[in-house]
């Protein structure tokens, strides 16, 4: 995934020569809390926060060319960055948005931060019962009664609570890979009980071809 | 995880009677877009944003009562619920940041969009290698070396392209869950091929103990 797949292509842009007080009624109408400053070409020039628009007011400066931040302080990403650059700038310099440039400097997009929350709580919120679906199509030979079995088996050998085959499948129909993860204590944990269950269905699908 | 795990405890607070002015200064000096308004018990009492500022700047309004959200507009979160309901609250709404309450209603923290990115981020960032390893572990009687093995036939099997065992080793100690899941097209296609080289290593690991 690119950062041009998760940028806010409706953003705003102000001019250098634009009136302070302008900008802080555009910030306020659109709720954009930064803004890129651009030239006529689109190009960034400069950017701006609310921040920077208070002290403005406070300060009786009049033009955005009073307040902006020069291009060099400018934390940006291009287009075709991976969306993963964009989540990390973000992190790491505790930024709610970046401006997101194409190969000729000109502003394309922005990114926020809670675009990003979205994209990635998107993979949270995958049902747990569409992992098990995918597992159970890969498994050629072993229905689906026989995954819920397995899966009930290794609940039991690992939590020491008896659970059956119907219960569980009706608490992967309710859960999500989220919740799952926190309530088996991360990832790995969640992957190794998964290949746990997988192990205990191929053995008996070999035992059985055997016989 | 909870809510209080995610929050940050160092939030700024203001009462209703501060000035305008003042909280602009706060606001730019802590770098917060955001601030809970608090009475003397701590209690939440309203919520300003960097544009209530700006707005109360432009037109002249002197206290904090006279930009503030009341209550009942707020988004907010307890510090005992799930962390997910932060960040569903965070995306869904697409807030910066929201005020996290302990049961008297007192502001004992500050959910941030950027932090929220932060922790979800780290899923991402673990090493694929680390999944293996954990694999491995589970998979008794299975070598590190036949894991790598059946890991290059499964690959070569679904891409065509050839592989070595050392070559995979070195790809997955170099590329993160986040890569993966990007790179083989979602969760569950990434979780099928674990399982598939599951389902090699396991079934050859049987014909041995079988001979």
């Amino acid at each position: 995934m690119k950062v041009k797949e998760i940028m806010d292509k409706e953003f705003i842009v102000v001019s250098a020569g634009d009136k302070v007080v302008d900008v802080s009624i555009k910030m306020e109408n659109t709720r954009k809390f930064t803004t890129p400053v651009v030239d006529d070409d689109m190009k960034l020039v400069g950017w701006v926060t609310s921040f920077d628009v208070m002290r403005g007011l406070r300060e009786g400066l009049e033009r955005v060319s009073d307040i902006m931040h020069p291009t060099e302080e400018i934390v940006y990403v291009n287009e075709n960055d991976p969306a993963r650059l964009a989540v990390l700038e973000t992190a790491h310099n505790k930024l709610v948005s970046i401006p997101v440039l194409d190969d000729d400097g000109r502003v394309v997009g922005v990114v926020r931060s809670f675009d990003i929350v979205e994209t990635l709580s998107q993979l949270y919120e995958i049902k747990v019962s569409k992992i098990f679906e995918a597992m159970n199509q890969e498994l050629k030979g072993v229905s689906w009664d026989e995954l819920m079995e397995a899966a009930a088996i290794i609940t039991r050998r690992r939590t020491g609570k008896r659970i059956k085959p119907a219960e569980y499948e009706e608490r992967i129909k309710n859960s999500t890979f989220g919740e799952a993860i926190w309530a088996t204590g991360g990832l790995e944990k969640f992957f190794v009980g998964l290949i746990a269950i997988g192990e205990l269905v191929i053995a008996r699908k070999i035992a059985r071809a055997r016989k």
